[in-house]
């Protein structure tokens, strides 16, 4: 379900909870209809295959919509409305096979050229935010009956009592800004991952300080003996043999505990 | 060096550091020698292959000195003098090909029946303990020249002022009282030494806050689904297929985070 951006956003807006607003395209006819509905700047989406901001177009004030469907292939799309958003945030959390759940601390994630560049611990929002993006994770995880970890990426519109999220993607599996908790957490999300799996009870997913994963993407793993020299960063590389740009070869985790 | 009882005695000494009084044994009347000057209670050890209890007898009051001779098969071996001692402790740390020295916190072990059973930190010793520990272990990876990751096991006697530390063993490689680097501090035992022998800056030593290991020897290990539940609990099971007596089966590391 959640390889198929439509049937995604279907599903995640039938637990009761925001997604950016979307249109069914099969045709230029429907990308046209689309287009007058949620106007522009709005972004083209195959509905399957897209990941790191492949498969995807931005429709912008002077684009020919013609060119736009031709350049995602005339694949089955789906058009979603810009949403103008403060933050980016996921939440990376485990289900058990008993229901039982367990999330990490809410991350806050910032990307370069589409690719994720940062995530950082605690996420800026407020205590509210924070909680709904939680229990929104929670409620698509139950709905799905998952078993494992897995992440939901949202946006954070609005500010003060204004702020929520919007949902924009689920990532059923271990995920890229959840990579910090093997450091940064009492339990990595891969163990986490196994626990789940395995039918053991979850571990803690208590954080071990202010933490920031940083992604190591083409020349930046080329750094790696200054990363190694860092005072509580713990650096981890792919083992890819050429670093070419656009490519993650790597992140690195820096630490810092919070005095209690 | 340290394969050998006797050269390694000899070794410490040399350097200025307090070892138990010790004498070569190389036949029964050397034994009776030994015995007349160090007194009993005393060991008798075999110079080499000994570990975890193996290859070594109690001299007391009622022992008969040829049997005891017997008991280690003759072999080569060293009397050690008895040593009253109030706690066990290690220094397990790392040297860099470049001299560079960083030693975790000082562990307090716990044995039973002649194995590990518990490694507690911070260990219960005074400040200038500490530092003294640390100090005989830094010189005594300089003298051997040493890269890599080792402990130097020791006795703490005497208290208050008179408190010092009695060098026993040298154990040139990563430790099993260093287990708990693994979630207790910044960097694990087993990542130092990849550092310290690749050439690369060695990794921050800090601790995450109060850390206890407990050994799963034999049956102990068939606890491991409550352990799995243990909030803070980390489980390490080695994999062995068979829980008999006195085998370590596996550890568990505990880390209660410290209030700043």
């Amino acid at each position: 379900m959640t390889q198929d951006r439509l049937s995604e956003k279907r599903f995640v807006s039938e637990q009761g909870l925001t997604v950016a607003p979307f249109r069914a395209v099969d045709s230029l006819a429907d990308l046209e209809a689309a287009v007058a509905a949620l106007g522009r700047p709005s972004v083209l989406k195959t509905r399957r295959f897209g990941y790191d901001g492949k498969g995807q177009v931005k429709i912008l004030p002077e684009t020919d919509l013609a060119e736009a469907y031709e350049a995602i292939g005339g694949s089955p799309a789906v058009l979603e409305g810009f949403v103008t958003f403060a933050r980016e945030v996921s939440v990376v959390a485990a289900r058990g096979a008993d229901g039982s759940f367990a999330a990490f601390d809410l991350c806050e994630n910032e990307h370069r050229d589409h690719i994720l560049a940062f995530t950082r611990i605690p996420a800026q929002v407020s205590a509210a935010t924070e909680a709904a993006a939680i229990e929104a994770a929670r409620r698509i995880g139950a709905a799905l009956g998952y078993v494992g970890v897995f992440a939901v990426e949202m946006f954070v519109v609005g500010e003060g009592a204004g702020e929520s999220v919007v949902v924009n993607e689920i990532a059923p599996r271990v995920h890229n800004s959840g990579h910090w908790t093997s450091e940064g957490a009492q339990t990595s999300q891969f163990h986490q991952h196994v626990r789940a799996v395995c039918g053991f009870p979850l571990g803690s997913a208590a954080r071990r300080g202010r933490v920031e994963m940083e992604n190591l993407i083409g020349d930046a793993a080329l750094r790696w003996r200054d990363l190694l020299a860092e005072p509580g960063a713990h650096l981890h590389l792919y083992g890819k043999r050429e670093a070419r740009p656009g490519r993650k070869m790597g992140h690195v985790t820096r630490v810092v505990p919070e005095q209690g």
